[in-house]
């Protein structure tokens, strides 16, 4: 099946009478009401988004998570997903790191004129399929338009609320040594399959982003272990190894890693060693680290890999009294070397 | 005093080993590290912000209110303000017209590639002012950076969170045949500042945009009059006009407004003029529209016009049962004449 066929099944495009994106559905006015009113609305239906208002008004208690990113990977159509699950994703998950069960999403979308309606609607199903899979509701949202040349085909801002798991007490301020550090699934391989199509390289078989949401997974390990999981990352932009040095530098302590222990796809290993590229400091979007209570690593794990994005968790390493804010890493061969965060640039607009 | 001097008073800029941003400031590693510690996180500086996670947890209880949207205006310095200040004021007023109190905003960049770091100091600075003058907290954000031609300068994405007013009712549900329609004051201000920059029109004084938060005014209302505050807008993109429109659509009665009594400065009229506007249609940024109940509509203006953004406050219409959903202005001269939801782009890019 194609992918036009697949989304046909599911949310058929809208009649509409353009087949681009201009200025015009960015001026708040007949085009931009049509636009909304054409399938967005209903697409992304329910009761707090159809007040129409500038903003959204719910009850919610107790403490919350705020997080956003601005979304603006290239290209936006990628091996596994696009640009929209991603900026449902890339939030909700920035939400289960916190500890927090998210509820609400806006959407904020900055499109360049000429965007095919087909590749925005595209986008949209996506939205709506992956908000779904992390049971938020998008509640807000706004959209703009720029001039052709001025933007590139879409960038999309995600905004969430979500309220924090009674259980949860997320802080690098808890960070003990001897605390375990794990990592929920295999490495790099978001960095890797964008950069792949980006590069035209061929592989034996395709390389996918790892995106996907972390809630539920999170939400359940929470259940069971409260506050002696300390603090919870995504290695996105900069990878495991910029995340490590953060946590690092933000607790005092020294960090310790084995390469043995780290998983990694033999695919995406290969690749890296092909591009020259550390899999330490690829993207991830689908993975997550975790510094836990040394008593509870491994029962941590275990039930880790019960979930389905969880099933390569392994314990990568472990916090030290000794090098503070230092990350040093064990090689396969027993050398060691400090592990330094990501310098430049490695690979933009990954997320 | 220049523009600089003015800055340097205040917040002086950083000393920093990069003159204009670069990929690199958008990689998550070392580089976007160093921008952020150079003076952003300290600038913007809050316990919520220090705390440096993928998100910011709080804690609020009650009625919420939820709102987004991303600023691409150009240009980004005009007269009267940047694109810092709208990005606060903007996401600040739409909480307003939820009848909320602004508590908490996010804060997200896309930054093109070369955007001379001074400018970019310059609109933190902006930012940092007008939310302190909204009284509310910048405690998360994000920085993403493209590539020269693959953005204009930079976009800003504000979300923000607020608390809703205990008087508040706001709905178009609640709006009854007799309601008076107010304007809190001169249209068409912002648009047509932004035009005359892009136009390079000279008038005898520089027409300067309205931009300025609106919650503190709204709440002082809100705290007097309460429910029988019926809506709330801010007639933004698409101006007065199409707001009134939406409205009319919404609550299904029709809507009557007399051109007499609509506010507008002598100079922007005669703009307008020159440039062939209706400055109905024309953007504000720094006024809103209330929707109340007939027999506290002398006592909401009286109370508006002790603002200094409500000094022009005026009653210029109502609503009706006859024409349901339709907007009918009653000219200068007399005549009738049907007002429509804004067709096309009248100003691109104008927040």
């Amino acid at each position: 099946m194609t992918r036009n066929t697949i989304l046909n099944l599911s949310c058929p495009m809208p009649t509409l009478d353009f087949d681009v994106i201009t200025l015009g559905h960015g001026s708040g006015g007949v085009l931009t009401n049509r636009l909304l009113e054409s399938g967005v609305f209903s697409l992304l239906k329910n009761p707090l988004l159809d007040t129409h208002h500038d903003g959204a008004v719910f009850e919610l208690s107790g403490n919350l998570a705020f997080s956003t990113d601005s979304y603006v990977i290239s290209p936006v159509f990628f091996p596994g997903g696009n640009i929209g699950e991603l900026a449902v994703n890339g939030t909700v998950n920035d939400l289960a790191m916190c500890g927090a069960i998210p509820r609400y999403l806006s959407l904020s979308f900055i499109i360049e004129e000429g965007l095919p309606i087909s590749e925005f609607w595209e986008i949209l199903v996506s939205i709506k399929n992956s908000a779904e899979c992390a049971d938020v509701q998008i509640v807000t949202g706004d959209t703009k338009v720029v001039e052709k040349g001025k933007g590139d085909k879409i960038f999309i801002n995600t905004s969430g609320i979500g309220q924090v798991h009674p259980k949860a007490h997320i802080s690098s301020k808890n960070i003990k040594v001897g605390d375990k550090i794990i990592v929920s699934g295999n490495v790099a391989t978001h960095g890797i399959a964008i950069m792949s199509v980006r590069e035209g390289l061929d592989f034996e078989t395709t390389i996918i982003s790892d995106t996907t949401n972390l809630n539920h997974t999170v939400k359940a390990l929470l259940d069971d272990f409260g506050a002696d999981i300390h603090l919870l990352r995504d290695p996105t932009r900069g990878g495991v190894a910029t995340v490590l040095n953060e946590i690092a530098k933000d607790c005092g302590f020294g960090i310790n890693i084995s390469q043995n222990q780290i998983p990694v796809l033999e695919q995406v290993f290969g690749a890296c060693e092909i591009l020259g590229l550390d899999p330490l400091y690829v993207a991830n979007e689908g993975i997550f680290m975790a510094i836990v209570a040394a008593e509870i690593a491994d029962n941590f794990v275990k039930k880790l890999s019960e979930f389905d994005n969880g099933t390569d968790a392994a314990i990568i390493g472990e916090v030290v009294l000794e090098h503070p804010k230092q990350v040093i890493l064990t090689s396969k061969i027993g050398g060691k070397r400090v592990v330094n965060m990501l310098v430049g640039e490695q690979l933009p607009r990954i997320c």
